[in-house]
Formats: structure tokens, C-alpha cells, sequence
């Protein structure tokens, strides 16, 4: 296990309906590579990173739906970034669409892969907490169907060695929930990091648009200290087919500190330096877990 | 259920070992009055809110161990806060230390009650999660004995029906749990409030001692966000015994917003408007339970 690792998030300006996969890439790559001069070690991207965020339409027509869906990861557009990690030697997280033709049916999922700095896919995860809608609501100025175009994720939430680091994924409103920071820290994650999408507007609730950036580092900074991790999040950002996304892309250390903020919303580079003795400041002591949890009394929690 | 309550904080300064029962119960029936002439309807006071945090010297005489407990509450020397609460129709959450005979032996647990506006005990509950070490540790400049004074609390984390509220109580250590907000979350509690006792200076890792405020307000309102709870902390502050306590007593809403903050280390009440409409805003949409929590990726956090 190293000692010390640099992260880095990639954040993203808006991706335009029309903006092809192969120009989000070129940008992806620019981020990629610009971290690696900045001696990053990992770079964190966005959910859904290679298309605009699409469930914010309603789709009658399914080829047109599938067409922001991948069927491989990589494929001959994502590859250079997967090459690119390996002659840099730096690795990823990538967020996309995932489709999968299983028992003769097609399997959509909100998909993450870490990818190591030999540039190989060395965990994948899919989206749990699904947030929005299952049907169309035309009385939202925009859609949110996450829960119509994505099954839940059926992988649980793992924790993977990428590169001798103990790192878990984490998509969008995942980061919301204690319990998905919990499981992770329990299975020892030092790094926890994850991309977002975040309509600044939430139809249903619009007193609590002011907020967005609130709720998000509030989620962030107390999965990172409450698990003792190091968390990284990176949003899409900016007015995305006049939807504005939240920036704020952020790294926290696992006393909770923001130890690196975006200030755009476009495309911007933060990175922060990761000490992993601080983890083990948190979790050997006010959260150590075999000393102070109390799981007999948590049953309530896992009840289906 | 009443749609709309005040609650208050009621933050004591320190209490010397000297100091006798009865004249703290006069400090916390000062600030009952007042805040029920502020038209409070409950009034949060710390953790072992009778005398000074005893956990931080080792005792080896028994009787002087017991000499900080209650054997019954209430008592002759609390009685009068009780009576107090029927007279002006406000509830309060009181914490004490508890002295039981149970089977031939003595039980000991961290313990408050939450009384109602007619001065009945409606809610009981013993602090489940005890920081702290079972040794002396004369490395120390204090201890922090919690774990040899108190047994693990066996009442779970209960919530009740205070004055039509449902209502639940931490104690200290455990608002820093993800699990102990959700459990009561899960229990549909409206108002999940406690007390404490925190020490600024942490002997084992000292280079959070200037993050003490941060954490406890972190803790407090992801607690109330992720959980669309108001919640109430009323810490025991200043320099008490030549150990400094967290002040900071706060009021959160369910948004996880700072609605009310002491800023005096003595003697201080705060209060605030309790809406249980805005738990709604919360609970109806981003954390609601039942269409967004995902229990079957969620068993690891209750295995024992």
C-alpha cells in the first residue's frame, strides 16, 4: 500500500446534445493529461461522462435511448483514454451509461469503472440509489428519469485494490446516503470517490435549490470523516441544455477538511495530496469501528 | 400532532466537583423559565447534565463513583424541574447518570429522559455509543472513563411520543453515528435532540482539537439532512475543572440550515421555530425511505 498518493478530479463544463463522444474524450484526455503533469496518481470524472445527461428527457423512441447507452468498456472511442492512462501511469474513474444483453433481455446500469495505472479496468460499479422518477412528468420544466433508464445496481457497493489502494465507488446520489459511505468504510475504503450530476433546480422542492452546494459538501465531508476515507466527487457542471449543474467539484480529507474546491463551471483540474496515515488517524480512534460500533442495535437498517 | 413547536437549547457553563446538585438544578430551572417565557415548548440540557463530567478522573473508591449518580428520577433534588415544566406546559430532555439494582447487582448506564408539558417522564433512553477507554491511562492529562462507569445502553435507540411529537434522544458520542440518526429516522422521529460533554483537547490525536466545533456541527447537520429531522444539542461548556468544553449548542432544521447557535460558553438558551412541515420537504422527496433506500446492499452495516 502506498504511503501517499495524489488525487485529482476531473470536473466537466456542459456536453451539449449534439457533442459527440469523441469531443467529451478529447476533453477527458486534456484533464487526464494535465493531471498527470501535476503528479496525480488517480483522476476522478464525472457520472455519465461521455454524453450530456440524457435522463433529463423523456424517450418514446429506444434506439434513440440506447444511443447514449456503451456495450463495451472500452471501446474504440474510450480506448485512448484508457491508453493514455497507462503511458502517464495514472488511473481513473469513469462514469457511463452501461448496456448488457443478459438472458435475452437488455440490462441498463449507471456505471463506474476504476481503472488502474497499467490502464486496466480493476473494479466496476453500478448506481444503487437511483434518484428522480419512473414516468413522464410533463409538468417538470425538465425530466429526471434515472429510475426509468437504469436498473438498480446489482454489485453491491465493492471495495477494490487499484494500484494497492483500498478504493470504493460512489454515483451521484449515492453520496446522499450514510449507508453507502458505511459499507464501504467498513470494508477498510481509503479512497471513496464518485462522479454527479446535479440539477441545481429540484421541481418538487425548489425552496431547497439554495442548497445544492450545501446538501453536497455536507454529504461529502461527513462520509469522508464519519468513514475515515478520502473522498473525491466531480460534477458535471455549468447550464447544460439550459439545465444548470452544480460545480463544486471537491477532494475532502477524512477529517472531513475540503482540501480542494472547483471554482468554474467548466472543464478545471483540482488536486490535493492524500496522506493515508490520516485515515488511520480517524478510524483508530474516534471511529474505530471494532471498539465503538454497536451493531446490535443498527438491525433496523439492513431490514427489507 | 402540533404542525409547528419552538424548541430551545439550554447550554450550561462549566460545574465544579464542588458544586452541589441544587445549585445546578436552579442554573437549569432558571433557564426553563426563560425559555418558556420565550414561548419554548421543549428544552434540550446536556449530557450528565447534575454534576461535572466525573469520567475524567479515575475513582477507586465505589462510593465515591456512586456519589455522581441518580437512583431515581426524579428525585427530591430534581423534583422541582419537573414541577416547574407542569406549571409553565414545556417539556425538557434531561441526561443524568443512572444507578440501578439489577439482579443483585449494579447496573450503571449514561441515561437522560424527555418530560413532558405536563412533568410525566414520556421517554427513556441509555447512551449506547460510549467513547472513551475502560483503563486508567495516567498518560493522560484527563481520562475519559466512559466505557468502565456505563454500560452499553439496552434500550436502542427509541423514539417516542412527546406532547404528539415524535421525539428521540442521543446522547453525545452517538450523534457522531450515522446509524443512531438513522435508526430513529427510520422510527419517522421529527425531533432527535441530546446532549454532551466534549472535550476540546483529544489526548490521542490533538491535531483535531481545532476541528472539535467543526465535527460536532458536521455530525449534527448531516444527521438532520440525511435524516429530515430537527435536531437539538445543548452541550456542557467552558473551562470546567481546567478541562475546555465544546460550547456550540445548536438547533438544526431539517435541511440540515444552522437555525440557532449559542455563542457564549456559560449559561445560555437558544430557541427556534420547529416546523414539522419542512421534515415533510425532506422526507416526501430527496430521503424518502421507501422509494429511494436500496436495504438488501445495506447488511453489512447491521452484521454482528
Amino acid at each position: 500500500m502506498p504511503g501517499r498518493i495524489i488525487l485529482a478530479a476531473g470536473q466537466l463544463g456542459p456536453i451539449a446534445r449534439a457533442d459527440s463522444r469523441e469531443s467529451v474524450v478529447a476533453r477527458l484526455l486534456a484533464m487526464l493529461t494535465e493531471a498527470a503533469a501535476r503528479k496525480a496518481d488517480f483522476i476522478v470524472f464525472p457520472e455519465l461522462a461521455l454524453t450530456t445527461f440524457f435522463p433529463r428527457w423523456h424517450f418514446t423512441d429506444e434506439d434513440e435511448l440506447d444511443s447514449f447507452y456503451e456495450t463495451a468498456m472500452p471501446n474504440p472511442v474510450t480506448r485512448p483514454l484508457f491508453e493514455a492512462a497507462a503511458r502517464l501511469g495514472i488511473g481513473f474513474n469513469l462514469g457511463f451509461a452501461e448496456l448488457v444483453r443478459e438472458g435475452g433481455r437488455k440490462r441498463r446500469f449507471n456505471t463506474s469503472v476504476a481503472v488502474d495505472r497499467s490502464g486496466r479496468i480493476a473494479g466496476k460499479y453500478r448506481k444503487v440509489h437511483l434518484p428522480g422518477h419512473r414516468n413522464h412528468e410533463p409538468w417538470r420544466p425538465f425530466q429526471h428519469l434515472e429510475k426509468r433508464y437504469f436498473e438498480t445496481g446489482d454489485l453491491g457497493f465493492p471495495v477494490h485494490d487499484v494500484d494497492g489502494v483500498r478504493l470504493g465507488m460512489f454515483i451521484c446520489n449515492d453520496r446522499r446516503w450514510p449507508e453507502t459511505w458505511r459499507v464501504m468504510g467498513l470494508k477498510g475504503a481509503e479512497v471513496i470517490c464518485g462522479g454527479y450530476n446535479t440539477p441545481l433546480h429540484n421541481p418538487p422542492v425548489p425552496q431547497h435549490d439554495q442548497l445544492s452546494s450545501f446538501h453536497h459538501l455536507l454529504s461529502m465531508q461527513a462520509g469522508a470523516y464519519q468513514n475515515g476515507a478520502f473522498t473525491v466527487g466531480a460534477g458535471k457542471a455549468g447550464i447544460e441544455e439550459g439545465c444548470m449543474l452544480l460545480g463544486h467539484s471537491c477532494i475532502v480529507a477524512p477529517t472531513g477538511e475540503l482540501a480542494a474546491l472547483t471554482t468554474t463551471l467548466e472543464d478545471e483540474v483540482i488536486t490535493a495530496v492524500a496522506d493515508f496515515a490520516r485515515c488511520r488517524e480517524i478510524r483508530e480512534n474516534i471511529f474505530n469501528f471494532a471498539e465503538h460500533r454497536e451493531p446490535q442495535n443498527y438491525g433496523l437498517i439492513a431490514a427489507i
